[in-house]
């Protein structure tokens, strides 16, 4: 292979071999260690897919038993965490906070190597750090975790104080599931660059929570919301996005380099966006017509779908959680994912180190600093 | 350019364009912004070189009061960064409390954009940091900052509560301008494919951070004083090191991907390792002429050359820093460069997304839970 072409975003380059998710974007599919998405999202806890994306089979009963278990004693931050989390501002973006704590979380005295029970302590540990914040915000004090109660609904218990239904606890569980992995997105890279350093798997989530952070990654799914705020009504949608495009707004939630048909985890989060959340879905399902329609007409070459960011704002607006909470809610399940690869990249290692190609001046002699002007 | 072949650890891909710094491998040249690291090294302050990484072009007197200026004035940490600073145990890894509290500090309520007066605040707060945690670990109250000092002065005045030696600081100072920057590194690239997905510029540094700690990237310089130490005296060189290859121990500080004659780094400061630490001088050369006669043995087609952390580790120990700051010493020099590379990816940006080969098994139905076993 030539050094000589550059490739913006190293689109089409192959940055590591991974058994964890394929996403086959010919066919619309996205399989998780050989088993299509489709088939896992609504049968499966979220606990036996991330055993499954840690250790490339599905657990047994046992084995399921002892990663709840693992799981439920994974769920109380360290005295350093927890006042760390009470001396952040409570506007902070949660985003921040979980990015700050879990590293806080993950402090260590010498270097570790990633592991499987490291994986799953991070892993408990985010719903507790979003939940406990988000109780600060609203001035109320923090929930215990229950240990009886599974990642999904141990999340809403100590959002609220409560126990949420089984329905809305099946719907987070399932979106949890769709969203746990997805081949080589930036936030996994990044993962993954970190890794092949040798560093520890904490310095690699916190990696990750900050490119998921970015709006061009996983920071979407409020501002879809927000974007039907705006737009409001099923009929202002083509005369607000027409006007949008004249004056170069982009749709939120639209486009995908890898899909080139219907995204499957959108396809499962849209019906379940119709069932949950009617009067978003009315609104959302208008606007993406005329989304797709639009973005035709300008590109009609290009492959224009639906993302997973669009109905998962309905779908987690229906459950309960605030705007800020869903980018968030995303790394509560995409830390199975990242842990998944820092766990790969660490068995099978290279460091991660492309070259970079010179664009600045030729080397010329410096002018001393008291004849600059 | 075909994605059919997929090549462990990026080698030869170019993952960015750059004007910041050019790694002139064949020629042992490391290039800042069209200036060569020789004519730099000692003629520059740390501040003068920031700012040639950040626009592009050496300061005026004038811009370099008022850079100093802006430094001096973020060594101060916001109240939930000290909090939690002081919350953290004091045998945690120095890189974890950088790590954290860089996190901490960045915390924010709504998503900025990386700006150059961003850098300059986060690059001001990394001695800080770094000064009140040793303080810390000795048992000894903070030192504040001193707004008349430079960058590489300030720190050994907060570490030690007093100032150091015209020799001392201007020996830092060298190792700050020499470590600034340096291509495509793994912690570099870690930061651009961040700022690629639009995040903010804690959430780059924070992840290079990470980067950095791994023992593969910057967390050999330690290592190398420890394998010195094993070693002990120049007669016991040639014996301990073919004993240790017998037992495949790595020699440190040996190797680079893309020097292919001396490194340019390592050759200042193997002379200011000469004439500040003798005795760490006299082991070390003799451990470096029996490595580059053992790996030329083993390898006799490999270039193998001294890294830049081998005679640093002689340099910083001299300056008086533990072995345990030295990675994080290193990131005081190369937050100046993480912080331009995140400028210049914001500024002409693409998502830094490749793809991966999926290498795990055909899809299948998965079996139910009550049936596996």
């Amino acid at each position: 292979m030539s050094t000589s072409t550059y490739v913006p975003g190293l689109e089409g380059i192959i940055g590591a071999q991974t058994a964890i998710s394929m996403v086959d974007g010919a066919n619309g599919r996205l399989v998780y260690q050989g088993y299509v998405i489709a088939d896992l999202a609504q049968q499966m806890s979220f606990e036996e897919v991330a055993y499954l994306l840690w250790k490339g089979q599905l657990p047994t009963p046992a084995e399921l038993d002892a990663l709840s278990m693992q799981l439920a004693s994974s769920r109380s931050l360290t005295q350093a965490a927890t006042l760390a989390l009470d001396a952040l501002p409570t506007e902070t973006d949660p985003m921040d906070v979980l990015r700050s704590v879990v590293s806080i979380q993950g402090v260590e005295h010498r270097l570790s190597k990633p592991t499987v029970p490291l994986a799953i302590h991070a892993t408990g540990s985010f719903p507790t750090i979003l939940a406990m914040f988000h109780r600060r915000q609203l001035g109320l004090p923090p929930v215990k975790p229950r240990p009886d109660l599974g990642h999904a609904a141990n999340y809403l218990y100590m959002l609220n104080g409560k126990e949420s239904s089984p329905e809305l606890v099946r719907a987070l569980n399932t979106y949890l599931v769709l969203l746990a992995d997805h081949g080589m997105n930036a936030s996994t890279f990044t993962a993954r660059v970190i890794a092949s350093t040798e560093s520890d798997l904490t310095s690699c989530l916190v990696g990750a929570i900050g490119a998921l952070k970015g709006p061009a990654h996983g920071g979407a799914p409020s501002a879809v919301i927000e974007q039907l705020e705006e737009i409001a009504t099923a009929d202002n949608a083509e005369p607000w996005m027409r006007e949008a495009r004249r004056r170069k707004v982009k749709f939120m939630g639209f486009g995908h380099r890898v899909y080139r048909v219907y995204d499957p985890r959108a396809k499962i989060l849209k019906e379940m966006c119709q069932e949950m959340n009617p009067k978003f879905f009315d609104l959302a399902s208008k606007v993406e017509e005329v989304a797709l329609k639009i973005l035709h007409e300008e590109h009609p070459e290009r492959p224009q779908s639906t993302n997973v960011e669009f109905y998962s704002a309905g779908v987690l607006q229906a459950i309960g959680l605030p705007k800020e909470f869903f980018t968030p809610t995303f790394a509560i399940a995409r830390v199975a994912g990242w842990s998944a690869h820092v766990l790969e990249q660490a068995a099978n290692n290279r460091i991660i180190r492309p070259q970079s190609e010179y664009i600045g001046p030729e080397p010329r002699k410096p002018v001393p600093l008291a004849q600059r002007s």
